[in-house]
């Protein structure tokens, strides 16, 4: 009778999670496309071999949002939502978060070369240190990561207890990204019309950031709840 | 020898713990001071009373990161640095929130006064929407626990269910005050000449914020991890 109101308290609990993390993908979806809007209809298009500096400034926000946060969420969320066996989703979440660690390196690059191009000094604001942090903390934690869990001398044991080191560091990893991406859409709003329509569209993308790192962020802690006892 | 490792392990956790809330307080201390530094040396002092928008602005900061910030992060750490019983570490837990709140509405209001004064809208940039969710959800946390943990008809067995949503919750709530006051150090720092003094101060500002919401993060998560079994 208490084990199964155990168990079924963790098959409601992985129910929950699926669902949150149902969620996630939707918010994915309307963040993708907010930050679309924005890039195309108020700040002149993307591209990263333009002439003109905020063409390829766009190319920053629009492969930090679609490339890194968004990826990096996806990843994490695959051991909740990707229906195939334990390898598999250990695969998926490695590789997807190598190609949204690469996709960051290239969404710095494009703020260093617009900083060129528009002879701007690089590494000033916060914003750019907590970046910096983020992407630094985030290759480091995959890093350790892979040596954990996919080198093959690795004990089971050591596994195993390096487990929820993994993704309470990861977690903290993913929520200074979406911190970051705060602070990005604050300085960078600065210049649009305070209450205007661009305005507005930057702080409901902002929000819409914030929630996907809430709501991935609770699918883990659900996830968590159902392995535990 | 099985249990008697995992009670060692748990010591050690403990210990651990202890370690880095005491650097929490250390963060506490050198933030605070550095708050203080920018505002009164760089930003023409604090008083509500002014005549000068900036001095009434300079209130909402000031008090955020004192009283709002820092004092809910030290109610957190409450249960693991201050050796008292459970009942007056949940009192004074409950209690410095209390104060945390009332000060993070006086800094609300030193924020609408300043636009009162300087002519300027409320509520249109991002850190404005981030800060009222954080407050407003806060507000929520509190009520709710104060409900769960201090009425007298609440069942043991309902409050030891909701400790862990609790425990989650609050420290999503603190992590987006924090990223709050990141935000709020963009915004103002735009002011500032990039990579002079004073943008250096207010950065050093927000990753010692940052460093403290991670330490107190990492003391919860610690102190859980000496709990389970």
């Amino acid at each position: 009778m208490a084990i199964g109101g155990i168990i079924g308290s963790h098959q409601r609990h992985s129910v929950v999670a699926s669902r949150v993390a149902m969620f996630a993908h939707l918010l994915f979806l309307v963040t993708a496309v907010l930050m679309l809007v924005w890039l195309l209809r108020f700040r002149g298009g993307i591209n990263i071999q333009s002439e003109d500096p905020d063409q390829i400034f766009n190319v920053h926000p629009f492969v930090m949002s679609w490339g890194f946060i968004l990826l990096i969420g996806e990843a994490i969320l695959v051991y909740t939502t990707v229906p195939m066996n334990h390898r598999a989703q250990k695969m998926v979440h490695m590789l997807v978060h190598m190609v949204a660690f690469i996709l960051g390196v290239f969404g710095v690059y494009a703020a260093f070369k617009f900083h060129n191009a528009a002879v701007a000094p690089d590494l000033v604001s916060l914003h750019s240190w907590i970046g910096i942090g983020a992407i630094s903390l985030f290759a480091l934690q995959w890093l350790i990561g892979f040596a954990v869990f996919w080198m093959p001398g690795t004990h089971e044991h050591t596994r195993a207890a390096a487990a929820p080191l993994h993704v309470a560091g990861g977690l903290a990893v993913f929520l200074l990204a979406v911190c970051a991406a705060q602070t990005g859409l604050v300085q960078k709003g600065a210049s649009a019309t305070p209450g205007g329509t661009e305005a507005n569209l930057i702080n409901v993308t902002g929000v819409f950031i914030l929630l996907y790192g809430a709501t991935v962020a609770a699918t883990v802690v659900l996830r968590m709840a159902t392995r535990h006892v």
